[in-house]
């Protein structure tokens, strides 16, 4: 369960040589002597007195990168002007493109995808505004969008900062599902200013993915454009962590031999995740849920700061257990942890139930570190790769957006949501599940496919499928190429 | 110069039969007998007593597609659901998607195209905000904005409707130039949450493409963008179509032995491309520019309704010339038509100075047919594809967007337009130069890499261009490419 070994890399070094006081050869010499094995050479700029060369160099370890820089700057006549290694290099102009599905070669076919043919498809979507979902990108297409106020782990970074990670995103969406997902950064962290500026751009998209939009803002946000629009909206940071968590735990208790309704589930971090996580747990059985976090456990009858609070202190905890974590942790069938490194104690756990069930998914450093937790733990699972049971919304979000568009939903439900978890437990067999194989691997190309059907059905079930009949689009792409 | 004559086409007619009451043969034979010929079926649903095909079907002639329908419709037990030709065809589930430049192969490419290695790219963003011009798609994607109220010819149709436009657009900047754009359509008209709402989503993009956007609100919109924002902004149907014209012009003048200066030009449909197509006259050293509209020749001194047509006659119509076009026409060397089919007559043109020039850009009916205008004009240009000499914004856009990208422009100068303007018109070299053939056409694959090249110099001229050296990206991905 060690970190896993870093592969030998390449960097590449944009190196300014003054051309009197230096040689190729005393450069490529000193990267030798550092560990380092030029592969390429690249001449980017050049001027009278200097040249500007990129280097591309492979390095077996990381720290190789430092030596190898530092080496090159005591070289009398050239400058490091830059570093960039193969993750930045993989950045380089952007991670996506927007393409056309079709070349245009001839003026017949540019007189129709643009004008004058285009102008009776405007028409045509123009008398029947339905007709947007078939004749346009609406179809297929959503935006993922952020004002980049919790990124990841690293806050509030701003918009421009967390594009890379929007476009990431987007390529997952394509790479697992085919849904066109376009990155939207907003240049704005005010509530309504976000809420309206999504609703003006809707008209191109059939989805909108709300990302990394720090809490409590993303709590009216969400709520207020799944009251205004007409296509769904899903805040992933909450109700995707919520699915693939829900999915963990499924298996977790088949595993375990438990029941959700007899479990008593103590859940650490009461933020935008943890509500959501605690709101699919009752809605999947649970019925002895404890929130705590830096009030210690959340009590129905008490005055608190946030109204998430307030409202969770009225849904759970029914046996109204206080104090903090190391408190109510007693006899507690599992635990559930978003919120901080390390706050979870081995002697916590030998307070729980027979048979624990972990699930701590701080990222990157969990509640409790697994090593230290195995064999006090029946099943454990953290939100890292490098551990068994990756709690990753990757399992998710693309399945659960190629269902809504394909069956038309206006909105993602609480149905919705338990089917796409109960197909993501699917995937794991009887027969293959076992404690270090709870959940799907997110490469496992049966997720997305399984979890879109769960969720098309539950759409259909819920009435917020829009679409008449199923397999039509598809049937109608394939005449078209075939004329 | 007649319209070229319809090739055979495809159709697919959605049909739902009732199981008892019919028989694909009888539908077979209605079919072939009002000129039909079937050429694939696919069963797209199915209930107890109905099933719905999509049949495609081959007609020579487009009036056999209401033939065959109202055959069909009178077959008992048969409904038409409905009807598609190959331009609709081409437009099932829109004309491009968003697709990942790479592909997700190993847990190793997932850790730096996503969590946890993007942190590192989004903090260097985050230090360096202008490092987001390299790592993300800023570096090649624009925004193709409307709010679709004057899309095409076709009036206010709203951004639903607009969709399909801007994704044909869309679809040029990538196969032409390169470009990523994506298209933007606003739901909204009010002139100050149009520009708040791309203020606030211009993080993404590096540069911004105002499309059909109506006049007067598309002055304002653009002139407080340009401004606010620091990438390039550009309401292509004022500026694309005036660099067109002028790409036009000089080769028309250089056609007919004509210098700019000397030329007495008349302008009819003072909208907001009449107003841009005369500011780029007067930067390329046309001193004696008159305006016509409905309240005739724009003179200054009086008092007109727009600010726009003040601001015009302050600094047209040197001479004051008063009257309707068919006064202030007489002696002019050039007409410049963006008004409305049939307004200038052959005895216009015949009051004209000698070798005439005449621009009728009208669409999709020009303000005078060339059939009618054929032997009185030395040179004549059109909006049109099925005539000689089409003064088309593609011609423009692609280019211009491509360089001001590569040089990473803060915004486009009146010396960026007429570079592009002058490098369209050299496509035609002295020997190609002819009356009918004074512009080159939208295939033409060499005038894209010159407008490129013409806008990065001008850039680089007016101090716009925000990026040291060239080379350096491309020589970058090369490096990327062999590592």
């Amino acid at each position: 369960m060690a970190m896993p070994a870093a592969a030998s890399t390449n960097i590449v070094l944009r190196l300014e040589m003054d051309k009197d006081s230096t040689t190729f050869g005393r450069i490529a010499t000193a990267i030798g002597a550092a560990g380092g094995d030029i592969v390429a050479v690249d001449v980017s700029g050049t001027s009278k007195t200097t040249t500007i060369r990129d280097l591309t160099v492979n390095i077996s370890e990381t720290h190789r990168k430092e030596l190898i820089v530092s080496a090159l700057n005591k070289l009398p006549g050239v400058h490091v002007l830059q570093v960039s290694d193969q993750t930045f290099l993989m950045h380089l102009g952007g991670k996506i493109e927007v393409t056309p599905k079709m070349t245009i070669k001839t003026r017949d076919d540019l007189s129709r995808v643009y004008t004058p043919g285009v102008a009776n498809v405007s028409m045509a979507i123009y008398e029947e505004p339905g007709r947007a979902h078939t004749l346009t990108i609406k179809r297929n297409t959503i935006a993922v969008v952020s004002d980049g106020t919790a990124v990841l782990g690293l806050g509030n970074i701003g918009p421009l900062a967390a594009m890379p990670v929007m476009e990431g995103k987007a390529m997952l969406f394509k790479q697992l599902a085919g849904v066109d997902a376009f990155p939207i950064c907003l240049d704005t962290q005010d509530t309504e200013e976000i809420i309206a500026t999504i609703k003006r751009i809707a008209p191109a998209f059939g989805g909108i993915n709300l990302e990394d939009i720090s809490s409590p803002r993303c709590f009216e946000i969400e709520r207020r454009l799944i009251e205004e629009l007409d296509i769904p909206v899903f805040h992933d940071d909450q109700h995707g962590t919520a699915v693939v968590l829900l999915a963990g735990i499924l298996n977790a208790v088949k595993l375990a031999g438990k029941r959700l309704p007899d479990c008593k589930v103590v859940l650490n971090g009461v933020g935008a995740a943890g509500i959501a996580c605690t709101k699919i747990l009752l809605a999947a059985g649970v019925t002895n849920i404890i929130g705590v976090d830096r009030a210690g456990a959340l009590v129905s009858g008490r005055d608190y700061e946030h109204d998430a609070w307030n409202w969770y202190a009225g849904h759970t905890n029914p046996e109204r257990e206080q104090g903090v974590l190391s408190d109510v942790i007693t006899g507690a069938d599992i635990f559930i942890g978003v919120s901080a490194p390390g706050v979870l104690k081995a002697d916590d756990i030998r307070k729980m139930a027979k048979d624990p069930i972990v699930f701590a998914m701080a990222n990157p450093t969990p509640e409790i570190a697994p090593e230290e937790a195995e064999g006090l733990v029946r099943v454990m699972a953290t939100g890292r790769s490098d551990y068994p049971n990756q709690i990753n919304n990757v399992l998710c979000f693309p399945g659960l957006f190629r269902g809504v568009l394909d069956c038309r939903a206006s909105r993602v439900t609480e149905e919705m949501k338990l089917a796409a978890a109960h197909a993501i437990a699917s995937v794991v067999t009887e027969e293959e599940l076992n404690e270090y194989y709870i959940i799907p691997s997110v490469f496992n190309p049966h997720v997305a496919e399984k979890v879109k059907e769960a969720v098309i059905q539950a759409a259909y079930a819920s009435g917020v499928a829009r679409r008449r009949e199923r397999g039509v689009q598809q049937s109608a792409v394939k005449v078209l190429t075939q004329a």
